[in-house]
């Protein structure tokens, strides 16, 4: 048998190849649409991709299932649970539908299908059995997002992102099942999860790739809990807020997700600045001189996470940046379904008319105290974040609401913003901008520091 | 002001990047459809492509005018001479149709068009003048296929690709006239051509990539005539047959050349071959073991100078390879604007049932003294190669005509297959299989060999 | 805590990468001399390396400890059983050397030393307990050569390898007791042992890159015996003949192990091919035409496991093919501790005046039969593979001992050559014309085919 | 015959590989240390470098004539004129010293030895004569840094950067007589040149990469004197301060060069630090926070023209930055024979301790009226630029001067510091804080901002 994990960093995500080499088959499951390296990875060990399962209807990607089927020609296996109005459509005649108890076959190996409802209603894992290794006991689980290293997937983004109401609550109960039937699985089991370190879709996942099941039913919380009523309340509590796309990719994955295509970006003319523009430049660059009502959103690992609240998914968009930034971030949104980048333009050819105004922690803490709290101050931390701590007299706003939500302040007058590290409010200077405020100042170094000067 | 020149080894052809530093304008001069390096170079220096221009209608590969234009937004120039029959087509309203004495401006580098026809009727020249850097006097000329080192355009394409009868006279007389109005033009102009040697767009090119045009009157055959007549006969002689797929350039650059789109390829299983699979390993690893009726054509720097023999643009072609060489050819293939590449097979996962016959030359000589040349033998050489020698009692078929000629042999009987070197013969192979010969040999080494060996 | 697996192909070894993100130390277990990687990727996670330690003595690579010791000035650890005979020498003054109940620190990440000889007498295996992570049971173990996905480490190297006359009797014993403690071990554990499937530490070494303790114990056939004697015979039989070059090994990982250097190579002049010369070039390209009296070991995946039969440490080598390859090749002799390469000859440049006999395996049975088997045949797959079935009246020495065994057969006569597939005779051919056979015939398609054939 | 040349962006150098296809030999022109893309570009044309020559001793980059000696067992050709103090020491048994009138063939190809001094006294040109082409006429000449596109070579670098005094005066004369000689020379002639624009080895190099000598005689300001002593004087006037370790370089040419190495670096830890450690990040990033005492030079492709100001051949440097950029930059500097590189830190691994001060140019511009100029302000362009143009009041000190040179302020009063554009007082800011300079302010958008303002 031949096994292989991918993973996205940007997306935190892991999608897994299996193979027989006896019979040469593949399968993928869980694919990106960005499918090159499966491809290539499976021919270099002589296995063709014949099969694509996936384990639920993703919230956070686009998912490559349709790709994988029409460019490949491998039978995709979806999900057939989760009752009447959570089904897949427009799906290819040869598509096999999944229930309990039922297997896919690879060769000889074997995934026996489990329901692990709770995520979504829809959570199928997978069971491997390597029959052609000569086991008869399985060997380990494709969890998806039922089971993560250290954690559980969050039960209310059909809730929070696709406004499903009382879907927390059943998803909720529906995880508390999910765990109690794995307990009954053995220790040895290897877990192999949908998503690692940094997903948005659980709260504390760990950064090891994997896991085995004994460990996490000493280790993992979720594992922890006999009383259904405080699991719940647990697993619910504390779930950070989803970013804004999470509510297009269930529709899409649902419905249809359009084939990848080329995402080569090209430079357009300085006229050609879309409403949302988005400067890939990195922060310090971008706040010593940038075009007035850009976005910026460095091209960096976390690029896609920040990226993801700002999107209209019926609007262009247009790069502030160099070719292969912008080529990056076209390739990245692909992967969440966007493909309405409508070309780039060089820093060069651009009157970088804007300067951000920023402030030293230390400076902030000072003129703070002299005016006695009484200054215009946003915070555009999460709301567990907030809870946790946050300046006294500072208004609250999460940074990718910053285009959407109502704002606390006069547009003239100044605002002092800050995140916990220096990365959000870096963003945030750019969406007041674009709201038209006319004096935010950035305080450096975020809540992380001044929470460390105010103590002194 | 910025110059840089690309070289298309696979096509021998040549695009010119020219901007102006001041200004930040520049202009891409006979580009390809593959132009992302041409952006790319564009932008490290500061420069924006706002023009692109073409000194005629290129037989030979698929021009990337129009991707220039439609995904830059750059204005197209192109040639309004050569008569009502030769005009470019469906071209942009922002199109620039030039004439004799016209200029294009680039900041402050000026680009006199000069009419220079003979390779076709509409053919320009550019002359280049750099006011910015303060010159009065022209730097060099953008030659196109009227002028190249060593040699000048061939008259005869028109007629022999694109059949339109009775042009290669024509041409060549304007050839003789072009030629003469060169001579006016002072020795120092760098020369700055359309193609290096390698091109069929003539029959002599150096492989050095830029001349003078005081060299060329002096080295330059085509100089060297004062007689037209002369001149004429021997422009048109021993001029090399076009590849097959000529015929296809001329129509769609004059008409439409479809925007360049992505040409990654997928693997196909193995009842998806196409009527024409050509296999893209190296020659002896095909001979020792092959799909029999597939083309050998190996993915080197020949690759598309060959395959361009075999195209039929409304059908689709599969490829017998790794991913990588598959992409490449599928790239290839699209600068000569054919896009109907279906996906390849790797040779893992197909039964190679067909072994190739080979004889040393060694052996074959013997035996074709034995035999008293009584031997069914094929030379798949040019007709200049032919004529100037060739083995006693062979027929000859150009190895870019054996799918489609009329044969001289039996199908069942032994044929013995040469060409120079050894590397046509190798796709010649494939092509007599599909045409049913049974018993084929490839004489190892070629008529090269052959030569020396029936001097001793 | 972060973790990463580092699989190299070509020795079917895995190094890996563990860092504390809370302190930001990282370790890297078991690394070979190309540290490149291990670097970027630990810088990647804010991580930097203090630390390295590996499990054992290798027999298989030159190991990198030293490499990542002198360049990163990072900690070795390293085992301090096994008795006096076998201690690591020339260790650097910050050494750590540990024993049974050892641990070492990586930030809050602890790894617990536990003492495991069988493969080696002073092999370690090292017990990962994620602390940072608020576990207080271990995750799973860093098993080295001990305990393999489906197998455990032969015993024999020693002896067979390094000469140590009755260390395979005492390994075996050892390995027992090995095994008994790991079944001690907790299911839930991951196992993350030092090599693959391909690799020679071992005889049946599953393709999944990791397993679980539990699953190994239901699985490998190390846990299903209870009697040491029976165990033993199983472990030592059957064992793969290791390369040559293993000799080499455990003597300079133990004394000292020269720092990696530029493995860059340049083409020499055709006079200076050294005495041994590898043909880099496709098994079917080299049979077409080579230089005489060289090897063809063919530039792919299993280049190193083939040409790690033929080194002599102590005199240089000469490659024939293109650079990139002879740097690859280059490359991968520096992971085995070779680093004489001396440069490399393009194809193009040299003389290439043999052709390779070969024998289609059809035409090669006919005769057979014809001849009553009365044919110089000769079997050069391992003694395991013969064992299992051969030809009657063939001999049989073994590929990678063609260049220093007494061989079977006159020189004049001819000699017909066959492996399983086709792959060792290829290289066969090459070590027969250095031992100056003159009429060699390649049997294509190997045993593999012949038996199939013969039964017929 | 086969031309390319090479162009190295950082040292606006060129090399010239030139070769001829029907003997295989090929030489180069003026090599690099790092001379792989030259072997691979003769590679992939069948051709083999066997010889290697240079025009003259270079003083810009270390030359790489002794590697490819060494690396490739090329024959290298040098100059023997200029003198007995200026000759060539510790070459191979089989250089070949070259006065006028001597030839070196390549093949079919003649290259006639020119002597031309002016920029050194043993500069050579190299006049190609292509015969294998069939040519009786020479094609163009490699002229070294005696005549570039637009410029002739500067006289007065052995006397101000290797201190031989009054070499400027003689030189000059030398160069006055050598375009003499040029003017002989036929207009046709490509003119192929050691140095484009953006060398300091020359004022006024035109960015077009190659010329012919009848432009040259038209447009090139030192064919227009016919008056020696004017000549002289404008061709003395305004030379570039030259980089610091021009000095070096003269040294190591004549006497000998290290053959190139591994220049791959590795991470050090933080009390690694070296007395010059360069941060390599952007500017704007190192000055929203960075290491007291560093200096600043980023690496995009003017690193190694500003870092060549600050060597010490004689200690170890560090770099702040990520390990790509590390590694390029040791590449760069061993370019021009720097080979001390430490290794790097990772700016995750340190304390960022300091914040640049900056003001915007509006806000100075302010100031500085309010004040009357009096302030300290410092002006690090060039003399040329000074004299062009200045602040009343402020003072110059070169910024490549500013480690070594008496500065003119107090180190504990604020100094405003500027150059032109802002790039070079970025690089002053580490420059000074070195020295101990307590309170520095760089003017953001330097003086061709300033001197927008003033006229307001």
């Amino acid at each position: 048998m031949y096994f292989k994990s991918f993973f996205d960093k940007q997306l935190a995500q892991m999608a897994y190849l299996v193979g027989c080499q006896r019979t040469g088959e593949a399968i993928i499951i869980d694919p990106l649409r960005d499918i090159e390296d499966y491809i290539e990875t499976a021919e270099a060990e002589g296995l063709r991709i014949t099969k694509t399962a996936e384990t639920h209807i993703h919230a956070d990607f686009a998912s490559g299932l349709r790709d994988v089927n029409r460019k490949l020609d491998a039978v995709p296996y979806v999900s057939d649970m989760g009752g009447e109005d959570w089904k897949y459509q427009n799906m290819p005649d040869n598509t096999v539908f999944l229930a309990e108890g039922d297997t896919i076959e690879i060769g000889n190996i074997i995934l026996d299908v489990m329901h692990t409802p709770g995520h979504t209603p829809e959570s199928l894992s997978f069971l491997l059995t390597d029959k052609g290794g000569g086991s008869s006991i399985p060997m380990g689980i494709f969890s998806g997002d039922f089971l993560f290293v250290g954690d559980v997937g969050r039960p209310d983004l059909l809730e929070t992102a696709a406004k499903l109401e009382g879907t927390t609550e059943s998803g909720a109960e529906d995880m508390y099942g999910s765990v109690q039937k794995a307990k009954e699985l053995p220790d040895h089991l290897q877990i192999w999860p949908g998503h690692g370190a940094g997903s948005a879709c659980g709260k504390s996942l760990g950064a090891v790739p994997m896991s085995t099941l004994g460990y996490e039913k000493e280790n993992n919380w979720a594992f922890q809990y006999t009383d259904e009523k405080e699991f719940k309340k647990e697993l619910v509590e504390d779930q950070p807020e989803p970013p804004h796309y999470f509510a297009q990719m269930k529709k899409i994955n649902k419905i249809d997700v359009p084939l990848a295509a080329d995402t080569r970006t090209y430079p357009v003319s300085t006229n050609e600045l879309t409403e949302l523009t988005i400067d890939l430049r990195p922060k310090e660059v971008y706040q010593s001189g940038h075009k007035h009502g850009t976005l910026n959103i460095p091209m960096n690992e976390s690029f896609l996470s920040y990226a993801g609240w700002f999107l209209d998914y019926d609007k262009n968009m247009t790069f502030i940046g160099r070719k292969n930034d912008a080529d990056e971030a076209a390739k990245q949104l692909q992967l969440i379904g966007y493909d309405k980048v409508k070309g780039y333009i060089s820093p060069d050819n651009l009157d970088l008319d804007t300067v951000s105004l920023t402030i030293e922690s230390e400076q902030f803490v000072t003129m703070y105290k002299q005016k006695n709290q009484d200054l215009n101050i946003l915070d555009v931390r999460s709301k567990s974040e907030w809870e946790e701590n946050h300046l006294e007299g500072a208004r609250r706003v999460l940074f990718g609401d910053l285009l959407t939500d109502d704002l606390p302040f006069d547009k003239n007058e100044p605002v002092f913003v800050h995140c916990q590290s220096g990365v959000r409010s870096g963003i945030a200077l750019g969406a007041l901008e674009k709201r038209g405020y006319t004096h935010i100042v950035d305080i450096k170094g975020g809540f992380g520091q001044l929470e460390e000067l105010m103590d002194e």
